[in-house]
């Protein structure tokens, strides 16, 4: 019996593992909101730069998961983490007592919410390695890039992600699992909390450019990363800083997610993965000076758009 | 025998001041590139808010110092202090031996350059706390405040000190003498160092509003710099923070120079404010990662604006 599997937040990210899980071939559905027309008209059409190209049309196309009348076997959330988005009434309506969520997300420390609003349900954490972009409602490109880690919470990892591992592998893309994700967590941070702001802040710069400008400032804020993971009980190896400088200098220049949100106007993850990381230090008695000053100035250029906007 | 001297750099505060001292009846003269022509034929138009409007007819409009055919008795250099502007070729030709050079500049340790280039003459650094505009070419608004702060290199007050100090009472504004003149700038730089880049890379808040929203932050990046100030052998007063940060609360909202220079897409003092602090706490051994960041900040902020207008 094929595995039964909803999307929540199917934009690209949702729409691309969306699109291999039903390659592999499960039952997928998804909730969308503002491609809602289109997707439920013509399914997704995906350009992979090496999967192929083909036509993802899911089961169900949804307007909110209580609308989905099935018992998902997986639920995968896939929206943003900000302030705007509340991610548990997104999908309390569809997750049933044998439900594995899946959270496909950025930022660190995002599990206590999902975990305290569903105690009793498997919850997967996932970090996507992967350079996707919607062209247009129901058209996604996927530029680069494809891994997805998967890892159980509080650890291990349990048959059940075996068994949706084993389905991405299928549809052709690597998909490792983490026993400790939330290192793993930690890990992806090492990058996205100094590339992220600094990216916007600096106007709109390309991670080669900042690497290439500011290599050593960006190796103390990775510093700061690995402290406040240690500091939490994740530490990370001790290779993680130069493996990022030396994959960063081998990428393509990359806009970051952080960089796209701010140009289209859309509310930027900076709580998910500045504040938190923040937080987190503080929790802990860890000294992230530098990581601070850009949570603050991410909160100031908020603050300036919001004012503009008025 | 009235005064005689020469202004270089004369757009607002230059202008403003060397309009206050031909009021005082100096002899005053201008050294003023981009307005030159506006200003040869019509002098200055200065609208003061609490000085009245008066007319300043300089006794020579220049466009370069070597026009200048006398002994002046002060040269009060008064441009910006970026990489783009050559101090010393500016002035070069309009020093003589005992012609005392005052510089109203923004920054510290900015001393070293002048003293090294003219190493017999009188050097005497001036702190305008003053808001002026400009408004078009020979139009001068002065906003508020107004004190020139005077000090003499290396330190001490000279008669000569004294002396201009008695025309700027004369013409009206507080000129009071700072007898570790060192010390006043990096006073200054308390406010500046925290104010200046978070108005450009909040994206161009007020000083109001970024106060409101991060005081933390800036009590932090104004204690880095008490800090470095003490590393230098120029320990601040206990209060400084604290006065600095009741008169921002108390300033109407604000936007800082380097928020206007953004703006109007002109050279910042990056260098000068923050460049020199940072590695004046490296020379000294002094922590200061907060404005670390800022400073490697504002570095990605302009290679940004240089590629945008590649």
């Amino acid at each position: 019996m094929s595995d039964k599997i909803l999307i929540v937040g199917a934009g690209a990210i949702g729409g691309f593992y969306g699109g291999l899980l039903a390659k592999a071939g499960a039952k997928v559905s998804v909730v969308c909101r503002s491609d809602y027309n289109i997707v439920k008209q013509r399914g997704y059409r995906i350009d992979s730069c090496d999967l192929g190209q083909w036509q993802f049309e899911p089961e169900q196309v949804l307007q909110r998961a209580g609308d989905y009348r099935q018992d998902a076997d997986y639920l995968i959330l896939c929206t943003k983490v900000t302030d705007q988005i509340d991610r548990i009434g997104l999908i309390r309506d569809a997750v049933r007592p044998h439900t594995a969520i899946v959270f496909i997300q950025n930022g660190v420390e995002i599990e206590a919410q999902l975990q305290d609003a569903f105690p009793d349900n498997e919850l997967v954490s996932g970090l996507a390695f992967v350079c996707c972009n919607r062209l247009q409602a129901g058209e996604i490109r996927h530029l680069a890039y494809g891994k997805l880690m998967l890892g159980n919470l509080p650890g291990g990892v349990s048959a059940k992600t075996r068994h949706l591992q084993q389905l991405f592998i299928r549809s052709g893309i690597e998909c490792p699992i983490n026993e400790d994700i939330i290192a793993g967590r930690w890990q992806k941070c090492v990058w996205n909390a100094p590339f992220n702001p600094l990216s916007v802040l600096s106007g709109g710069l390309p991670t080669l450019a900042i690497l290439q400008q500011q290599e050593q400032l960006i190796r103390r804020i990775m510093q700061e990363v690995c402290d406040i993971a240690a500091g939490c009980g994740h530490p990370l190896t001790d290779d993680v800083i130069e493996t990022n400088i030396q994959n960063t200098y081998a990428m393509p220049p990359y806009k970051t997610s952080m960089l796209l949100d701010f140009e289209r106007g859309h509310p930027m993850e900076t709580e998910a993965i500045l504040g938190n990381a923040v937080r987190a230090a503080h929790r802990q008695g860890v000294a992230c000076p530098r990581l601070e000053t850009l949570y603050s100035l991410m909160k100031l250029r908020a603050l300036q758009i919001q004012n503009q906007s008025q």
